[in-house]
């Protein structure tokens, strides 16, 4: 598990850094990007919360647009940002913007031509995580969120894995993509025509008939341009309020799916997730 | 002057919006940013802070990576961000990133080809400013700040327009365009070969000899691959403490040249900018 470094440069305090590696899951070379806070020079272990980026981003938008690294460095968090798919010339892809390089959804493909490297699911689960923990000065203590596709990736695989992170939250989900075009697209493609093999990775599915409860913020903007067609947050709120999920969905008059929305609010997701991560 | 809205998005409680106008100055269709603050929702008339971008950059850079509206939606100040030149299929170029669009460089160009389009002079401190003040609910009182190209564009309009600008400042500013290659690169082709053309446009040249000192503070990070070739900032140094020009330069360890930079330190630069803004 080696790392090449990509760049790194001083960020309010802390360092942003990007690194390549070898995925073992996607068998392809991934690149990712880390933001430590000040704190983590001094060698105190840090919680980490993980990134998970929409349609067409990579490691960069977030780490570039969402103002993140200040309130993390306020707080002592560690940022990982991964890529959102495997990449390359011998990967597969598609011409859509929404199939993938650069959409991957966060699931690992049954079909080919896909499945030879799209597993970004195990990647964003165990393998990312792991080489983080035994490289950097984090602790086990880690979150996960996201935007749009990464917006569903992070709630499900919150959902998926009880124990495994200490809270989730998303801006902009896709909250329940065996319904919309983003993801029936996508899943089609990647798991097949048969349906039944996508419920494991749908937010609403899954959150309905969770046992396990995890504090959970669902940012949305009411002028979104998604908001209706692909991104339907009530499909979220009416299986949180039947199943009596603790979601806390705050939705937000007059802002769009852009990082301007992001950037407005990531002050208060990360705060939220400071609760459980720095709580014993 | 009818502008035309091409985008907007709330941003921290306040708007981003992009605007589309015929420049009379540079004879094309200029687009450009602004954020207007919370403030200026309830028709109180707010001040100005003027960013000029750096080479390759549109009105977008700064907006989206510079976290700045968090700042001015608690200071109550707009923040206007235009292009870096020209553009357009008629408009002349170059296969360089730092000659032609996207890098006017902020002067009034001479020769041929550039003098049919190439005025940003011109653009920046007048057509700009009247068509701001004459639109949004914006006071005449003005600072203005940039980086790299833009931060020798931000220092030298504001040291040829006394009483224009209440303060300015700068990131990793081009502070001896005459001496550096990107300077003599654009000044030769722009004003041509004549080199005593170049001196209105140089800020170290007219920092010395300015009987009219203006707040002025510099940021500079000391890992900018640029530093020594391109941006020189001791000479702006020497020539303000020859000439006791209140130059507060501010030079930072381990940072670059990028917006993780700015981003780091726009909050100190715009409350640098809020104390002479907001003083009657």
């Amino acid at each position: 598990m080696s790392l090449e470094l990509v760049s790194q440069t001083k960020s309010f305090g802390g360092w942003h850094k990007q690194y390549n590696h070898q995925s073992s899951a996607l068998g392809v070379t991934m690149r990712f990007a880390i933001y430590l806070p000040p704190q983590a020079q001094s060698g105190e272990k840090v919680p980490v919360v993980y990134w998970l980026s929409g349609l067409t981003c990579t490691d960069e938008n977030f780490m570039q647009k969402a103002g993140a690294q200040r309130v993390a460095a306020e707080l002592g968090i560690a940022i990982v940002a991964p890529d959102t798919s495997p990449r390359g010339d011998n990967v597969a892809n598609d011409e859509g913007y929404d199939l993938g390089q650069g959409a991957g959804f966060y699931v690992n493909a049954t079909e080919a031509p896909w499945s030879e490297h799209y597993r970004m699911y195990d990647y964003i689960v165990e393998e990312l995580p792991s080489l983080i923990e035994a490289t950097f000065p984090v602790s086990s203590k880690r979150a996960i969120a996201g935007h749009s596709m990464g917006g569903h990736g992070a709630l499900m695989i919150s959902l998926r894995n009880p124990g495994r992170y200490t809270s989730v939250s998303a801006f902009s989900p896709i909250s329940n993509p065996v319904s919309c075009p983003w993801g029936r697209k996508a899943f089609t493609a990647y798991l097949g025509s048969d349906e039944s093999s996508w419920q494991q990775y749908d937010t609403t599915v899954l959150l309905r008939n969770n046992p396990v409860h995890l504090p959970t913020r669902v940012d949305q903007g009411l002028a979104d341009d998604f908001l209706a067609e692909q991104l339907q947050p009530e499909k979220l709120a009416e299986a949180a309020a039947e199943s009596g999920y603790p979601l806390q969905l705050e939705q937000h008059e007059g802002y769009d799916h852009s990082y301007y929305f992001i950037a407005s609010f990531i002050e208060d997701q990360l705060r939220f997730h400071q609760r459980y991560l720095l709580a014993e």
